[in-house]
């Protein structure tokens, strides 16, 4: 027999009891009054999450669904976006701007690094900049673990050009402060499961009065993420269509959870967590992929195996011996880093035994630098 | 917001994902021909587990229904009955007895301790010996974390006497080995709350041939839990009363859970767990209750609290911290110690858990004899 799966990876996420209960109910008609009231709370309880006065959209699709629509919605064929690449989600907004027909600028930055206001200022001052219409970013780098310094990055386009500012924020909503109104965010997109610890299947968009104009001027934003169709009944608690019905009612328990932490409680968990990996990471004598504190994810940590030992072989023992998920590195990091995913139903409890299994397994593995309970020591060390 | 519970106490233990599901069903006829098969199944799979060939009664009741089923069913008013006592579960049958108008004489142990053959030996050649009719004693004593030599106990039983031998082994089948049909037991009583990992609510009990000629003696054998009616049925993959229907699924998936395991899987794991425990409560400087690891329970650990720390404060810290329950003491021993359950799905991943956890909660509460993440490595180093 084994234990229950664990998942840490950067999502899906555990699903709390609370929401599988939820997601448990048998469904109801969606043009019920009944499922409008599930609606009402769950547009609000986005608006809170993004911190926006404006609509948000509940898409039943997947993040990279309401990615597409981010630009179908405000951007015509030829158009030109900027994108900002750190990683291979952020580098997703290039490959679906590609296949949309619009002209793709690119500013990558080495994976483990950020991109930075000062490159983004640099292209948007020179030849290029006045013709971009959008520019794209992420604010949660999942494949590298690095967190992008967004309210910075959105006042750079703001100050230098009329783009319009969209934001990946898959990964970060529900881990770290996101401001959609005050940081003059045009639009950001979300999936629920992340930080909203509900299964896939759910994707969320915000759009400002800006976005919207834009999309006014677009000339095909298609059917199914059409922003107009959203906007006409999000305030009768509607979707216009068939939306995913038993996943909205995890929505619900998982903004009710996650209004009773509070922002700030969910965010500092959020924080320790990732300072209890990054400590025990950095006690049992390993390297952090991203190894400034500043830039580093709340949501998920990508560490470098010891020296001789796969990233395979590490991923293998945890889950063999500890029914415990974690994720390989993506792409040209595949074998190169392993990731530990924090975000969402995850608590201290949950680092303490990864870790310790981490250290079990990577000294059963012959990495043996530090004595066994070093790396756990870390991580307590950041509960006292 | 929380962990999900962990429940770390000698039951009711944690519910696998794949009972939960099978609990969860819509309940079916107890009469239908489907649910003939689950009884089956399950009927089969008690056998297995208490290795008898004789049927196994199943009774909807807790284990306290069953116990009482073992002296009404095979003893008279005025009987003399013998309980080994040696702490509070084991004390229940005397309990139950002298409810029931048994005479009961009572070998008693310290806490701690475990019941001997020799005391017992004694008592059966001494002048109150032959009129015994039964023996009531107990496997896992779970108020202290005690094993009882149970083989040796039915054996000297056997020698010296014509007594039954009835055996509680709520907390100790599925965890530890016990022989019904090789060790001469007569009846035997459990629970599913324990190493079934079943929510509480079914009782089982095996009685061999000599208890049921016994039973034919039996002046006022009741009718809930009388023998006769529940060996008239068993064969036929019937219960004579309604079941509780969906725990008896939750049953036939734990069987073939625990099947799949193998019994010495099962109590490999168990024993994995208190070794790791044991590691851990000594590597930092704790006592543990029983000193003996002949004696260690394979279910429960008791550990007594650092000097000047109440176990209130421990178990409260690792409640209120890390959502995870450890019991207290009982009776006399309340506050005296803590136990750590470790039966029934309970991994080495939980235990690498909770014991991270206790120790970070007795560092936090003023005891640092030992540095952090020395308990830890204690019991990661039963895993190497």
């Amino acid at each position: 027999m084994k234990s229950d799966l664990a998942l840490m990876i950067p999502g899906p996420t555990p699903v709390p009891e609370a929401i599988l209960e939820a997601l448990s109910r048998p469904p109801i008609g969606h043009r019920s009054n009944e499922f409008k009231v599930v609606l009402q709370e769950v547009y609000a309880g986005l608006q809170w999450i993004f911190r926006t006065q404006r609509p948000v959209f509940l898409y039943t699709a997947s993040g990279t669904g309401a990615m597409e629509a981010s630009l179908i919605n405000v951007l015509n064929h030829g158009d030109e976006v900027l994108v900002l690449s750190c990683g291979v989600f952020s580098h997703r907004w290039a490959e679906i701007a590609q296949e949309l027909g619009l002209q793709v600028h690119l500013i990558e930055v080495p994976p483990g690094q950020s991109n930075t206001p000062e490159a983004l200022e640099t292209f948007l001052k020179g030849p290029q900049g006045q013709q971009i219409k959008a520019v794209c970013m992420i604010h949660n780098e999942t494949s590298t673990g690095v967190l992008n310094p967004i309210q910075a990055l959105a006042q750079t386009v703001k100050k230098h050009s009329d783009a319009l500012v969209i934001v990946d924020t898959v990964t970060s909503l529900g881990a770290t402060n996101f401001e959609f109104d005050a940081w003059g965010i045009d639009i950001a997109v979300s999936g629920s499961q992340k930080g909203f610890m509900i299964p896939p299947g759910l994707s969320f968009l915000a759009a400002s009065e800006k976005a919207m104009a834009q999309h006014q001027q677009c000339a095909a934003p298609g059917h199914y993420f059409n922003f107009s169709k959203y906007e006409k009944v999000v305030e009768k608690g509607q979707t216009p269509y068939t939306p995913a019905v038993n996943l909205t009612f995890g929505m619900q328990k998982s903004l009710a959870l996650l209004q009773e932490e509070g922002l700030e409680g969910i965010f500092q968990r959020h924080l320790k967590n990732q300072q209890m990996v990054r400590q025990a990471v950095k006690s049992m004598g390993l390297s952090l992929f991203v190894e400034s504190d500043t830039l580093a994810s709340p949501s998920v940590t990508s560490v470098l195996p010891p020296d001789g030992i796969s990233v395979d072989a590490i991923r293998a023992g945890i889950k063999e011996q500890f029914n415990i998920v974690i994720a390989n590195g993506q792409k040209n990091l595949t074998g190169k880093i392993f990731r530990i995913g924090h975000l969402g139903a995850i608590f201290p409890r949950d680092i303490l035994t990864v870790v310790s299994c981490l250290e079990v397994v990577c000294h059963q593995l012959g990495y043996q630098k530090t004595p066994l309970g070093t790396a756990v020591a870390g991580a307590q060390g950041e509960l006292l």
